[in-house]
């Protein structure tokens, strides 16, 4: 692994320095279109992917007019003035970003709302007709270079301002769209990453997105490109699969034609995720991005009071979890309405790294060990309404965050057999919880169901409980053991629950 | 700090290697009484005492009859059968011991209940006469010389099983006691420390420590000796105070003398504990050791069913609250009715020296960093009945865990002035629990009242969160910031509470 990323690296690099020498020295990025990385059938990743499974983490930014006014999901008329950060620093941003070991920063330019976070020219609706006339995108796209990390932008495709999107003739609006492309790049040096949003408004093939994607390759080969929802189950079909099912190749189908990695936001990929996607009979090679916000609800614009983080056991396992296999991560860390990103979010994104994941530039991002219990033939006390295809035991266990065991009762076992060989010395469940729904209509709560549980392990001939807990199970148990076991089979004791218990995974893990 | 340390080590050492090799020698401990250390007037402390407060962290071992009853405290009739550990392995205790850093063992040699675990000539009620006759005291001091611990006992006074204690003429069991002792201190070398307990069941005369102390320093003059609360408020008085309140040198006095160090198992000393006491109108020193139980209830022996233990936060913050100061810490780890220390426990107790205090053999412990709050002239938003002498916003930050501020209403604030010279990094919270009662009358578990809070900095003249929670407390929330704050003052927001919220101590700590 260490040694192909090296050699990876290293002709990458060459490719690297010569399209950044191209853009420093003011050529226009169309002028290197030798460089260009169009996506063609293939089995194995292409260099704009490799690059993007190289950089594996980034801070995804949602900053804009509804940071001011309180919505996710606003309709395009919130009055550009409302947009009015009293101490901008986008400086800040990057800082953090840096010092929390991301490799890039993806930041929303525009949102379904329709505001730039640019100067453009085909539209007023953004910072330019604001009260901070800062360009934004300029500010973080300096700070990336200042601190060394990477660019990247998402664009929606949905726009619920610009009045072309409502015309009769769609192709206006493709045009609004490429021409605002243009300015972005062409305007702020190298953006690794374009990710898009919001096509599920319209039929794919009024965004035109062959024309989309060649127009950007042609002005920056190297950029990756998504879009969300990727997969759908059908040639023609606008079904988009779960991530969760994608654990075969060439069963499923690319919606979205052409683009360079596959996203579901935000759904966790299977942890067997593959890579062979099909389009018009052809197989072609899709690495998969994350998007997770760093608080427990999922805001994406930061609102008025500060809001809870995760815990550092969860977004830490998240990371391993979805940055392996050559997929990669983004944490949504979004500013305030000061300008700033706040600080008991910067100081959580910053711990995880300093004080968990130690990333280090040009290295391979850390792991969290192997999973010792993956396709394990768990067993469990009870199964809910004795439905084992929906809820058997061996969901806890397949490596999938959709699926889960489910109990029928409140005090519940799960036995996972282990070959005895391997050792263990982590063990991390992620509990299915019930959902409560933020006011917003679209926040939310998660609740809990375990309220004490034990880990026995059966060794020397009986179960030795080796964990117990009298709290909450939270929304990601990590249980480090000092020492490492080597057991026939481990069991997750329910004592104590408000509801039967369900797990989305069970997971044995050896990290040394 | 350092370098006295290691002045005093060296002086130390080679008195250390003398007494070891006289004893090693087999030479009878009697012998050596050129080294005897009876504790005299003083304000420094004694050879013995600076020995006892580098040896600083020690594991309590409670195992006897009672680990196969489920009492705390029988009344000495639980049948010498029931003794019965089905997989006695003193070796592990002491494995587990060397692994979690702890300097010493503390061994109930005898409890209340008068049962032995070594084979007493003076009593039946041993381990001899059970169906087990491992001679404990003898596998676990083999054991600690065997990974370089030492080795110390506790021995209980009181005695609810033999027959002389309830004798006409009590100077018959002192005798016993003498007996014993001598057994104790001949058969297994080196004893560090005697931990006498029980002395509330009789007047502090009966037990004749004068005679007491000498018989065990002619035999082992290094030998550190503490009986149970040590302190009472005035000369002759039984009425023992709360370690909190010993903040001022030469104030309360000695009801057991002689003896060399302080007790009042279970409570925590204040921060800013004194050691100067009075005995007869002359003044001592002694330092103070601590008592915790790693179980998150009051449990020192073990039941049946496994217990769960603190968080490693509490066990970290108590760690270094209890060793400061010169003073000391054992926790109880203690075996169940296998004969082992349960691998949930075991597991804890190592985490918390490998992750955290990496404890290092001849090198002083480790400190949680400076408090920079103590003392502050703290103000809250309300204070319960308004009662500021005994509630007061002060005691939240007076370095004294048995005094708490306490809110009269359930959203309440706390505000720490700080200053602003000083930086610091982390914050410690140790909140008032209700408790609840166990089933045993014994066991305890604590109820958080804090469910959601939040902590703010004052930095450019406006509050800024830097931490925010929405889970309750817990019973010792620590929060470490990967970045150094200089703030004028410091706030607690409680923004839900079940009732309103109390806190022993608030603490704004530098650490780097």
């Amino acid at each position: 692994m260490n040694a192909l990323f090296f050699i990876q690296k290293i002709c990458r690099q060459a490719t690297d320095t010569l399209t950044r020498m191209a853009i420093g020295l003011g050529m226009t990025v169309g002028t290197i279109t030798a460089f260009a990385q169009p996506i063609t059938p293939d089995n194995k990743p292409n260099d704009t992917q490799l690059k993007l499974m190289d950089r594996g983490y980034g801070m995804f930014i949602h900053f804009g007019v509804k940071t001011f006014s309180g919505d996710e999901w606003s309709d395009g008329t919130v009055p550009v003035e409302k947009y009015n950060p009293t101490r901008l620093d986008c400086d800040q941003w990057v800082r953090v970003a840096r010092d929390a070991g991301f490799r890039y920063v993806l930041l929303v330019t525009k949102h379904h709302d329709g505001f730039c976070l640019w100067d453009s020219q085909y539209t007023d609706y953004d910072v330019a007709s604001s009260p901070i006339k800062t360009d934004v995108v300029k500010a973080v796209s300096d700070a990336c270079r200042k601190y060394g990390l990477q660019f990247g932008i998402y664009y929606s495709l949905w726009d619920r301002h610009e009045p072309t999107y409502r015309g009769k003739d769609f192709s206006n609006y493709v045009d609004y769209m490429i021409n605002q492309l243009r300015e972005l790049f062409t305007s702020y040096g190298p953006i690794c990453e374009l990710w898009f949003d919001g096509g599920w408004d319209k039929p794919v093939v009024d965004w035109d997105l062959p024309r989309v994607y060649a127009e950007v390759k042609k002005m920056q080969p190297d950029c990756a490109i998504g879009v969300n929802h990727t997969v759908v189950d059908k040639e023609g079909s606008r079904k988009h699969i779960l991530p969760d099912s994608m654990i075969v190749d060439n069963q499923y189908h690319l919606q979205y034609f052409p683009t360079d990695f596959r996203l579901w936001d935000p759904k966790i990929a299977h942890r067997l995720d593959k890579k062979q996607y099909l389009h018009k009979g052809k197989s072609y090679y899709l690495p998969f991005e994350h998007t997770v916000c760093i608080s427990k609800d999922w805001n994406w614009f930061q609102k008025e009071q500060p809001k809870t983080v995760r815990h550092l056991d969860e977004l830490e396992e998240l990371f391993y979890w979805c940055t392996t296999n050559g997929n990669t991560l983004v944490v949504n860390v979004a500013p305030d309405q000061s300008g700033r990103i706040r600080e008991n979010e910067a100081n959580a994104i910053i711990a995880l790294n300093r004080d968990r994941l130690h990333i280090q530039p040009d290295k391979p991002l850390p792991h969290g060990g192997k999973i010792i219990s993956l396709g394990a033939a768990a067993t469990a006390s009870s199964v809910y309404e004795k439905n084992d295809n929906l809820y058997g035991a061996h969901w806890a266990v397949d490596g999938g965050m959709q699926t889960r065991w489910a109990a029928a009762e409140k005090q519940a076992e799960l036995i996972v057999p282990l070959n005895k060989e391997e050792a263990f010395d982590k063990i991390t469940i992620f509990e299915y919880c019930d959902v409560e729904q933020g006011a917003d209509g679209f926040s939310n709560k998660r609740i809990n169901r375990i309220r004490s549980y034990r880990i026995d392990a059966w060794l020397d001939e009986h179960w030795e409980c080796i964990y117990i807990s009298d709290e909450p199970m939270g929304d990601c148990k990590v249980i480090r053991f000092p020492r490492t076991y080597r057991a026939e089979k481990v069991r997750l004791k329910v004592l104590d629950s408000s509801l039967p218990p369900s797990i989305y995974e069970f997971n044995v893990i050896q990290t040394r």
